[in-house]
């Protein structure tokens, strides 16, 4: 298990060669981002939530991405559905428990579908992952108070306990499996200041899980490639309106030299 | 029939003075986008969805855009009414199939709108207008895998067994009706990977309507205006971030000598 | 009752400093900006609707602003909760009746919130504070067809019966209690060409009622920040694509200096 630049990079030409789907059923105030997104790395994202469609939907699909950020029992039964559709296929599932801990019901959905819905990766900030591996936590909202290495162990339990890649957003980005830790140290401060980039990246760990069955570095490289962008588009950003805008354009821009230069992975 | 751009121009001039309200029941992803090429282009956007007031805002609306983008039944049952309304008002009704042919839900969902709303115009890819005209067709989510000549015959059908302009989007976008094919040559490839560019040809669609009341002439009208706004944009867009951004600016900004410029339509 | 720019400064150093847990219930359209714009001043935006995490969400915020500008029962409901327990907390509630007076169920909605919520602000433009006040009102859409000094007669009585403070945005904003009359002078028209930008100003509203408990006081500071910003934006813009990228910078990056210079508040 080893990130390299040209591995990063090999994911990235497959999807943008061959653009697979990835079924988002995501949050209100990020679904435009988010498909931005996945359409300026190159993938090609649907949003779609209701049940009569999931079955379909799934099935044309490489990936799935399921996001609590505005959850709603009906959109959880559509998430659910979802889900076993796509275990039943065996294309993976990237489970982003937005907010988990800040409230009951979150808390209790997010620990149900980690549960259930077996999934391929689970990406959250320290507070959610705490949360979805019951751990006691204080949280604010849906930002973490807590620095992404205090969910460390609680990642490696629910990793271990799961058979999940469990991926702790922060500063310093955590991406834990029975293999390993590895430690994604791109990014910049600015992305916190936008809307949606926790988000953004789940979507593209679902990207890079749709081309590359090895979980565990696909998670890496998105957190990789999300960190990388970020840093390119902070240094030409006059602030976090700009920032939005050039993170995607960066994304879309991104050449393997690029990362070359500034990935910062550590096992 | 004769698409020109005076005759454009005077129809954007009518909207800038009337600002016509245009009622949206649109899908989640691309409200924001869509409401604000709308106001770039003068007129006046409004998006509601609630059947309690569906009756209200198509009374005070110009003309009504139905998109089934992240349908549901809830919204399916509200777009009806709104529908219903409207041909009972005689405003005009666009109709965006999106995703039709992706699942049979929406495939379904479409080819009763289309049986049951008479709309004024329908615009979609390839992929959605063979599927809400009954054709078989293999789809991959939203995005088209067939050129937009290949749903041609199908448009044509389509028409003239409802009497609907069907607009067929593509690298060259066809409106068709009993009175023949018009083909709009403009736009720009990078368009394709901004979420809710169709969605927004729709909108536009029905901003044209509200102020021309031959529906063929006002869906090229605003075909033309699409691919051109594209064209300024795409030029100075570093990605398809700044490619959003600039896209609404030029709408905000056109004159009528880019129109004289840069227009491309065919009989 | 005073606005000084060292009183707004202090306001916004406060909530740079504590970031204030702002909860919105709001529509679809503005979620995305909303977030960003709660985000660029330093506040901490969470949006969340089910009504199984109402009380658990209220508990942890420090104020609660509610949008009916997508409203629906459900939604209604999660609003009515929510307000319920920020009153019960004594957290302050921010009401941004949009559309009341285009529909009768938005205007009944917003009429039935402002005598059962106890708002600590309402913020509209002209039309939505008349007919929110039961004072008869022809309206397109959204927009207001009237100036907001033609709102003032009806904004001095709503405030006179039920105690909140009513805030009129148009080119002049008026913040009204029964302490008196703040005019706000600041702003710019490109403002009303992007989507969404009143109810940034209640978000803003929500966000300075958080830290300021001078409600009257808060609601003024908001709306010559909006505007100041706005300005700065404006000066920057090439049309309203990149406006309202520049409106979030010009938010992030504001300095006391900029308010000295620019604030135009008259009592």
């Amino acid at each position: 298990m080893k990130v390299t630049a040209s591995g990063i990079w090999s994911d990235i030409v497959t999807i943008r060669e061959s653009a697979p789907l990835v079924h988002n059923i995501t949050n209100y105030v990020v679904m435009n981002s988010t498909a931005n997104v996945l359409l300026a790395l190159g993938a090609a994202p649907i949003m779609a939530h209701a049940e009569e469609e999931m079955d379909d939907i799934v099935d044309i699909a490489s990936a799935l991405v399921i996001n609590i950020g505005t959850l709603s029992n009906h959109w959880v039964r559509s998430m659910m559905k979802a889900a076993a559709r796509a275990a039943n296929r065996g294309i993976p599932v990237v489970l982003d428990p937005v907010g988990a801990g800040a409230t009951r019901y979150r808390t209790e959905t997010a620990q149900e579908m980690v549960r259930s819905m077996k999934p391929a990766v689970i990406r959250g900030n320290a507070s959610e992952i705490m949360a979805a591996g019951r751990v006691e936590v204080r949280t604010k909202g849906v930002e973490s108070q807590a620095a992404s290495v205090d969910a460390l162990e609680a990642a490696r339990r629910l990793s271990a306990e799961t058979g999940v890649v469990v991926c702790v957003s922060g500063a310093v980005d955590y991406v834990v499996s029975g293999s390993g830790v590895l430690k994604v140290r791109n990014g910049h401060p600015l992305m916190t200041r936008v809307t949606g980039m926790g988000c953004a990246a789940s979507a593209l760990c679902g990207a890079f899980a749709a081309v590359n069955r090895d979980y565990h570095l696909a998670a890496a490289h998105a957190m990789t490639v999300m960190g990388i962008a970020g840093e390119i588009a902070a240094a030409r950003s006059a602030g976090t309106g700009s920032m939005q805008v050039n993170f995607i354009d960066a994304l879309f821009c991104l050449v393997e030299e690029d990362i070359t230069r500034l990935m910062k992975v550590e096992e």
